[in-house]
Formats: structure tokens, C-alpha cells, sequence
């Protein structure tokens, strides 16, 4: 599928058929996400695949944002003693993001759906996907993307609002109001 | 083009054709954008698109990493008015950062070439982007996109090290060290 209309296709699938994602196409998603941009070729990030179905059971169970029914759970981390030293060290956070960016359309590539969930900056989520999955101290589990085959059809989309978008300059005069009503969830 | 081979052809292009980027292809990048997952639907996104000779020479005289000869660029920005509130505020970075994704990706399925610039969270990077685009207070730059039509050739490629996969859970006894000599300049 073309790389733009993949990119609208890709949306959050919170629902998914039990049969099993193969490990050539785990393969290909962490590939994509390692061919995502770092900032000065630090590559932070590291990647834990859950396809076991009592370590899947205990995600659910042990952590409410991740309770969705894929087979299969690729949690992305980033490693702190591999991300920049001083006051760029958090822009690992935008590399993982890359990283998974990369996942969710590669994923939609292949015909698979996907969810991300947030875990980092909330620190009690942090501290129960460590507990989960027996992160060290010096990683840190940024969020973590379910995958599989989907069992629920969404429209292609976008959602660009032209108030959002500026011209050489920023204009302080337009003002922006968070939406009223959010939609439920985590992406 | 397949949206897989998109993500390993998207490379950081430093090198760029003076031919001006349309208007048409400058929507297409920021609906791409503006498709990326979102923290509960926050959409805390602002985009500055940047093609006037004079605004880019400036940029390119203030800001040292902002040194390419693109003929676009586009400054991410996070708006903290539309961001979440509390423990979860500095998730608009996550959602800037696959919407920044987004738009390298579309550049690259269109045969645009890249490079994302990181500004935060480097006060003084921020605060040099600040004054550049008039950007005020509650809006935080976090990138700057350069496109335009690439004037270097760079091979597809994944980098994806098996070092940094791990199964059903984290393995502390692996031991990783950093890159002895990441490549120069950001991403």
C-alpha cells in the first residue's frame, strides 16, 4: 500500500482476531522501527516482543490502558545508558516515538491493526510495565503497541485543522481551545 | 510506493534542490501529520510552515543545526493550552513526535528528501526558535523539518540490532554499551 494512504489508514484497532501475527512479520515491524531517525545515531531505543499468551494475560490484568485483545504486545523502551548525556538526553523520548510511529504504519502496511498506549511520563505506569516485564532502573518503558489482525473496520482519515497551521511566522493572536469532549482512551 | 520500503528509504537529507516544494504537496505533508495517534485525542499540535527565502536565511543564521539549504521547512510545535493537564502533560511530545514522523515519511513517498532538526528540549535551542518565529509562551517548538527535492543519493536501510530484542521480558544480564562514534549532526 502507498506510504500516505497507509498513514491515514493507520488508526486505533481496540479489537483483534486471535490468529497469531508470524515472526517474519514481527520481524518486518522491528525492522521499520529501527529504521526510524535518532538524534545523533543513538539508536535508544530497545524493543520487548510479547506473543506468549499467559505474559499477554498478565498485561491485562496488571495494567488497566492495556487491556485489549491482541496476540501479540511489542513494548518500546528506551535505554538511558545508550540516550544522549546531559540536557539532550530526552530526546530519546523522540526517537522512540519515531520508532514506534514506524510500527503502527508498518503494521497498516500489512494489513495488521494496532494501538498504541501510552506509559511514559505517568510514573505508576512506568513502575507496573517494569514490574510486568523486569525492566531495570536505567530503562524506561515509553508505551507499548498491541498488534494483530483486526476484527474492527475503520475509515482512512485525517484531521487537520487549518487553525493549527501557521506561515513564516506564529501568530499569538489566534486562539485555540482544547477540543470539549476527547475521545475515551489512550490514542 | 509500499509503505514499508517508505520507512527504510526515509533517510536524513542534508542536501537539497533550490525547485520550491508546492502547496499541494505541503497540505499532503500535514495531513499526514495531523493523522499521527494522539494522547486521548489531544491533537496539542501547531505546525509554522516556513518557504519564504528571507524567514529560511534567517533561520538558517540563528539556528546552527538548522543549516541546510531546503527550500521548506516546518516547526512542530506542541500547544500546552490543548495538551493534556497533570501527570500526562508531556505526552504531546510522543504525539509531536509521530506526527513529525508522519511527515518524513510522506515526504519520502513522494520522492522528497528529509531531516528532522531536534530544538527542544535544549533550552537554549528553544528559546533561539522562540524568537525566530515569534512563538509564545505556552507553545514549545519541538522540531523543524526541512523537505524539499533531494540533491543526495542515500540507499534504503534498516538498523535493527537483535541486541536490542528481547522476549516476553527484559533481560538485565545483557549488557549494552553506546556507540563509540554516533554520526555527526541531529538525526
Amino acid at each position: 500500500m502507498d506510504a500516505i494512504e497507509t498513514i491515514h489508514k493507520r488508526r486505533s484497532i481496540r479489537n483483534y482476531e486471535s490468529r497469531p501475527v508470524s515472526k517474519e512479520m514481527i520481524k518486518t515491524l522491528l525492522k521499520a522501527a529501527a529504521s526510524a531517525p535518532t538524534a545523533a545515531n543513538c539508536q535508544p531505543w530497545e524493543f520487548i516482543v510479547v506473543d506468549d499468551a499467559e505474559k499477554l494475560e498478565e498485561l491485562k490484568q496488571k495494567f488497566v490502558f492495556a487491556r485489549y485483545n491482541a496476540p501479540l504486545a511489542i513494548v518500546v523502551c528506551g535505554n538511558m545508558k545508550l540516550a544522549f548525556k546531559g540536557p539532550s538526553r530526552d530526546m530519546w523520548i523522540q526517537d522512540c516515538s519515531a520508532a514506534t510511529q514506524n510500527i503502527l504504519i508498518a503494521a497498516t502496511g500489512m494489513g495488521l491493526g494496532s494501538v498504541w498506549i501510552g506509559v511514559y511520563p505517568v510514573e505508576s505506569n512506568v513502575e507496573k510495565v517494569r514490574g510486568i516485564f523486569k525492566i531495570p532502573e536505567q530503562v524506561i518503558p515509553l508505551g507499548i503497541v498491541y498488534v494483530g489482525y483486526p476484527a474492527e473496520i475503520k475509515e482512512a482519515r485525517s484531521r487537520l485543522n487549518e487553525k493549527r497551521v501557521y506561515w513564516q511566522e506564529y501568530d499569538p493572536d489566534r486562539k485555540h481551545r482544547a477540543k470539549d469532549k476527547p475521545e475515551n482512551g489512550h490514542y
